[in-house]
């Protein structure tokens, strides 16, 4: 940590703000510049909450070289993580598609969608049950009659099931029905939900919050790890940006930067990443040749039927399409497709 | 709405999308234009669920005329709604100031500071009990002890109480002792929380997300409206960009568009918004010639040894000197404070 | 400056950075922490320019402590730049008011505008004579006609002219015509057209580019001031976000920050800043309360026959109206109207 | 276009209105909804210059539905342009990859660099002489004489030359020593510098603006075509966004959306898109995966001694080892390197 002095600081206030330093363990290591005086902190293994030290008199700015997070660091775990899903690794070599519709609509819808992915490769399906939409007017899920409607699609086509938990109140119920618990980006900050997500022990799949630093998704996915649980998958899904040709714009360079900070898997969802439906196949490309862990994807049969977001889901021709040329281009980065 | 056929649909992919419109009970208006046709629609009272439309085949774009929200807007009422809290109206002629510190630390540190910004003229006090931090080792405030000192505080200096409840766990615990719910930033879309926090029946102050645009803040509002509550007062509190200069960039034209929009209140937060003490006291007069309805400051009697948000807060001199400020200029805009 | 190392970094990287240090005269000073080594750079009296040490073998970041400008910073010139335009000053105790039409469309036009605005108390004219429109096919302006108007405008109403150059080949003969030469925001970083600017030795207004940093506005002004012309005036005129409601996001914390920064004055445009004519007179009160030098607003009187803009004027008694809520809030604030 | 009254709007308004549109040679059709009446218009060719109309009395809201750009479009041109320089295809099958240092230095850095990336195949080679510089103390580029040194590596290694042209009175020097005239991001919306740019009749490199929506980018490019010259390539190098951990943020759906919407070709910069060493073999891989026509990329030999953005280089090792990754992929996309 660097402590910056202003300019007009007296040497009273540079000798009160090393005591604060060395009153929590560490040492100050002052340096006058031409300027204004800086000093160094070392000593610390974890980024120091500097909160009242910002706070000192003279002090003018606060400068950290530690990173806030711990657990999930690539300092604190060298090896990758690779997350088990019933068979499923997710982080290992294979690259793992996730597909499905944005809203589980019926029975028939699930059935329909999951035979087509399934034979085309896909080996989680994603549905949402609790849906956490803009306005309250908006299809807000069937609730937990479609997370049975889920649990016999992952009967019928050994699917594994990826599904969103909305609140405290349903994440349990939602984990007993799902393989991978989803915590969606608008919960992305939602620490209770975090905590409790964390607790039921169930893979976690954790999308970046629309204006979320990588560092705040990390700092999220901490207070996952903090209970216990570092079963956890992050998603890139497109951040807020003036662009207006997409409905988010999705940030590839979220996955070199997490792959070299943090050992655990990040996939991509150009679904959600770009909101329309002829981006959906070159950037799940791009997903891949970046170096993604996975890829979630939203496929309807009938997209003009679609309850939710049919706009940016494609058919499960496209899908079918997509999966071979994602083939194709894994053999070619030496990789596979899970 | 206005819907946009690409330019090579078919007149079958425009009849169809005619009969999709008359099948919502609404009129469809083919209009052809030289290089493409657009379908007007008329009849709806309310913005249309559209996205089934969209997903029609030949759609290209579908463009909205009609908010979609409903209960917080101008047109469904005309009148200002002001909020009671107990004897001090928000959304009237009078300008209110909120102040308070950003954690509730103690009983000594509430009392010295409640005693100093009531004698300077402020009406509500706030101060967090249930905090959300963006690490998990951060301090996460005091919890239901914290309430227990806020209702110390009413008691003891008259003030009303602004405290923020954080989940759907605590949120009935945090109404029981506040007189003004909060909901922050973070949960600006945890519309579970905004449901139950709108049942309550407690006023509440809701917060812009960080990459909130105004239509979502309304229609996170209106979640609330919709379980009955319109004691909604909304709080403009920076939002995410680029710019490095401050922790957020505070968007004051919030307030003039919420007043044409909406017949709901809006404050401002400058310490959030800003993140920078220097900059409290220029933006506060601002806000108030902006046109707000009130101001949130946090104000702390010794910041440098705050548990959270030091650096953004102001001391109680500061703070008696920024009241004669508005008070002056209330005078010159024809308006008082509360 | 702060070179932090990454966690591998050898002895060897360390005293290769500590050679290339003090190759540049500086001192290093370097600082064994628990995880990594940083090292605290000294002796510099401007921002050392660090890419050559940012290449160096194990280092993984450099951070600058000192502000990369010089002569536009308040460090250098504790006292406020006071901007004589021909007997009005811009940057001292009085407000100043810009007003006037977006595009010379005629000298009938400017005429009734010019009569109107300085009778209400405007002390400044603006309007462009060269428009840089996102278009080709929109009207581009009457060029050098157009600054023959002004002139007349000038003579006849004894109202100072702003007007903008927009590239090398016109500013010169812009120059001639003009009190203020003005750099849109386009232009920020156009640096040819900075330096050329500053060496026709006119007062410089310099306009916030859409997507700059106040860091970056000031290094621009830096190019017109090392050209030895100190007369520049800065103008906020809102910035690029995600946020629909206006065009662009007026960013009023911009003011403090540059009156704490440096030494130039600063003015706000809130008709390009939010580009709905509704918003003008709320942020021009705004504008004034928190702080600023002066205010550029475009008025026009018939809105609906401007040729360029027309959304975002003001009618000349909007305008009369506005001059005289100023007045009122000046007062309040211990300020005149110029 | 659609024409939105506001609520209020009176009969005369709406038929003002319309005798407007007509005025314009354009139908106009009303739509009476159950709020507020709409007016659709049909008849235009291109997008309408709606400034009058949008300051008409009564009238809320403009909704263009024709783009503005003309020349630049896919409508207007089916097929794709494939520019030719000097013997390599741009926008063709062939994936073109432009490699070089950020600044030009000297004969014997260009010869080293120019030696390393044409073995490994590339067929550009970029240098600045020219260098647009956020400080003007920082290093501005050799200028002429570092156009003859790049004329010199084109002579002895056969690479062709992209360089940028940063104002109006050096363009027509630059034009005359290289094969692609560069316009950075900075210049984007120099209009100006567009126009002369497109009369010396050389191919044009055209990057985004760190602000520019796609719209604006075609724009821009329109006004090179409309000088007559159709040799025109755009680049995606990166948007600037809240986001931290790369300088820029690299927008790859800029590709599938200009494939989309122009004929135009489009490159991907990851050097100045993400401004990190350990970015730019990732993002290249996706820049091919999403469908991009080439890339740019900075190289360097000795990244530690380069005069500007050494951070951001790649070393000849690292180059070589990209373009295999390359070739491989281009493979399994059915596409070759030029």
């Amino acid at each position: 940590m660097l402590i910056v002095m202003e300019q007009g600081a007296t040497s009273e206030m540079v000798a009160e703000v090393c005591r604060a330093v060395a009153a929590l363990g560490l040492q100050a290591h002052p340096m006058a510049g031409s300027l204004r005086i800086a000093i160094g902190v070392t000593g610390n293994k974890h980024r120091i909450a500097s909160d009242r030290i910002a706070s000192l008199p003279g002090v003018s700015e606060i400068i950290h070289v530690t990173p806030p997070y711990r657990l999930v660091s690539r300092q604190t775990q060298a090896a990758d993580t690779v997350v088990d899903v019933d068979g499923v690794s997710i982080g290992g070599p294979a690259f793992v598609v996730i597909a499905g519709p944005c809203s589980v609509e019926s029975e028939e819808q699930c059935f329909a969608i999951a035979e087509k992915v399934s034979a085309a490769g896909a080996k989680l399906f994603r549905g949402g049950a609790f849906k956490p939409r803009t306005s309250p007017y908006s299809f807000q899920g069937l609730g937990e009659p479609g997370l049975r409607i889920l649990r016999r699609v992952r009967e019928r086509f050994g699917l594994k099931i990826v599904t969103e938990a909305v609140d405290t109140d349903s994440v349990e119920t939602v984990a007993e029905f799902t393989d991978v618990l989803q915590i969606g980006a608008r919960s992305m900050q939602n620490y209770s939900l975090l905590k409790k997500a964390g607790r039921t022990g169930k893979p976690i799949l954790l999308k970046r919050g629309r204006s979320a630093t990588l560092e705040e998704l990390l700092m999220a996915a901490e207070y996952v790890l903090a209970e216990g649980n570092s079963r956890l998958i992050l998603c890139e899904r497109g951040v807020r940006t003036f662009a207006s040709h997409t409905r988010n714009t999705l940030d590839l360079s979220a996955v070199p930067y997490v792959k070299a900070n943090s050992h655990l898997p990040i996939i991509v969802d150009p679904s959600h990443g770009t909101g329309r439906r002829d981006q959906i196949v070159p950037l799940s490309r791009a997903a891949l040749a970046v170096g993604a862990d996975g890829l979630m994807v939203e496929v309807h049969h009938r997209p003009e039927q679609a309850l939710s977001d049919g706009a940016q889901a494609i058919t499960p021709d496209v899908f079918a399409e997509l999966m071979i040329q994602l083939g194709r281009l894994a053999a070619a980065l030496e990789r596979t497709l899970a």
